[in-house]
């Protein structure tokens, strides 16, 4: 399994120049004064250049919700209990929750994968049931994950992005769900970005002062005791991660291997990217920060990457909510630079001087 | 004239507490952690307050681009020659321009009024003709409209909200098109913030250093000359404003009268809402602050107005393509609210103390 994520890590080449060049110039012949539509024009752009052809189509969006429960929320770090993992998994399916509203407004669909929900779920229509475990195990006592979990995790990722461009992807966008997530995705923050627990960690869904102070102590005890090293991405992620986080990283390594760009959510995904930014580092080309998330060490996650996010909207739900809004914009951008008029198409004069 | 305006102003009221607590109250039942979709739950929340009832529709969104001349190009203050602005308003109308692209990607219609463009069109499909005058005058040298011709702009602007409203429009947004009209939107900014013109004033479509310390002087001028004042604000727009700002301030004002919102674009847009707000300083609850422009005042117009920009895309181009994109983010936001299942109907358990 280690060869053939070698082999897919060593497909990712960083975009080339020449594509942005070529996009750049027909921008520029759009009838609005050069550069004046921002991140728009950037987004088309980068675009242009990841699928490397000149007019590339953006039809079929994909979002991939990798749902999975952790051990660590024994430690009581989340205000919710284990059991709403599960039952999220079902309002997804059902279609009413946070994610499914922004994906049908994108026009994108919803794939929910079990990649370790602690529960035995039906056969149900619509669930990818990819279960590496009932869960991680509790990082503040014991590895999170085997580094064989850890790394099925990330292969399940790699091939929900394989078939999601089989089935005519033309862009993704990864999701999280799991009770007490922000902890695993604090400590591998922490790691990537070299600054300590206390900087990258947040309230996750809403927990008090104590709950936090008490989050903080536990990722540092678990930094502690397994010592995980930036430079060695699959134990980092094995010793205190997750599996849908494992989940993501994986999506990723799979949609660059590609060639399709991947809007990233806000933590829990971007804890994803660091993971496979540090796999193969050509990754940060294919990804679009979608939004900054409330969640402290967030902004800190996506300056390590080298990515400015889109939106600064106060939003900390995850599921991929932020990248689905994040895809709107893409394909604004997109239509912007296919649909315009040019100047002379249009017999508008252009800049003087 | 000034009987119908005083009229419309005085049906502004600010929206009503009670509706944005009880639209606060459902946000609160959906499957979320409360306020963890940010922006979105503030954007639906005000939305029900504004119609003033629980599950408003949100299905006909209309963009009003004013167009019109300004005699100050004389001065040499814009990048491009004059005739671009009958050119962009055919560009429009063929439906090529970027707020063409961006209002049919959130699916709202495109409205061009003809306010004040210095060329004589043909009768022309979809073009409402609403000429006041060929262009403004000078303001460097002479005010830029008489009093009678910046009232009769804004109230083209009331017209064209009611009949937009009479025909349906949940929503509206303000656009512009002008060659030159950066300069009087800098002067109204100027006299609306009370900053000096040299901190408000940007480089619209891409003039250079030495033509920007022009543009500067000129506005300077224009102040010492006219010496207009913020707490009269027909005669500053009159003074040195011009016909589409004139338009959009009524546009604003006829939205609020009816319990519309209105989305604002950038710094054009910004500046005839100062106008519109301290002629009926409830308008201010009827708007969202779509963008913040580029435009080195914009982001000081809208604190004047207690506004917070949804994006920062570095965009410039005005024409409404900012104000449609946040009509897409202000939708995004009402579908949560509206379909997303609550805790009750999805089995999901609550938080936990």
């Amino acid at each position: 399994m280690i060869q053939e994520l070698s082999h897919i890590i060593s497909q990712i080449n960083p975009v080339e120049p020449e594509w942005l060049a070529r996009a750049r110039e027909r921008l520029d012949s759009l009838t609005k004064p050069p550069g004046s539509l921002g991140r728009l024009e950037e987004l088309a752009a980068r675009y242009v250049a990841i699928r490397g052809e000149l007019f590339p189509p953006l039809e079929k969006k994909q979002v991939v919700v990798f749902a999975a429960d952790h051990g660590v929320v024994a430690e009581g770090v989340s205000a919710y209990p284990q059991e709403v993992t599960p039952q999220m998994v079902l309002n997804f399916l059902r279609g009413g929750a946070g994610i499914n509203v922004l994906a049908r407004h994108v026009g994108a669909a919803v794939e929910v994968v079990d990649i370790g929900v602690n529960y035995d779920f039906p056969e149900l229509p619509g669930l990818i049931s990819r279960k590496v475990a009932y869960g991680s195990r509790n990082l503040a006592r014991e590895p999170a994950l085997t580094q064989k979990e850890a790394l099925q995790a990330v292969m399940v990722g790699v091939e929900r992005a394989r078939a999601a461009i089989a089935a005519g992807a033309d862009v993704l966008a990864a999701g999280d769900m799991g009770i007490g997530n922000t902890t695993p995705a604090a400590a591998l923050g922490a790691i990537f970005t070299g600054k300590p627990a206390s900087t990258v960690t947040g309230k996750g869904t809403g927990i008090n002062d104590d709950t936090w102070r008490h989050k903080v102590a536990i990722i540092n005890r678990a930094l502690e005791l397994h010592k995980p090293q930036a430079n060695q991405p699959l134990e980092a992620l094995a010793k205190v991660g997750g599996l849908e986080i494992g989940g993501i990283a994986g999506l990723i390594l799979g949609a660059a291997a590609a060639r399709r760009p991947l809007l990233l959510d806000g933590f829990i995904a971007t804890a994803g990217a660091l993971v496979a930014a540090r796999l193969a580092p050509g990754v940060t080309d294919y990804l679009i920060a979608a939004h900054r998330s409330v969640e402290a060490g967030h902004q800190l996650m996506l300056e390590t990457l080298g990515l400015t996010p889109l939106f600064n909207f106060q939003m900390r739900l995850g599921e991929g909510t932020g990248a689905a809004l994040g895809m709107g914009v893409l394909e604004a951008g997109l239509k912007i630079y296919k649909e315009m008029a040019t100047f002379g198409e249009a017999g508008v004069s252009e800049k003087q001087s």
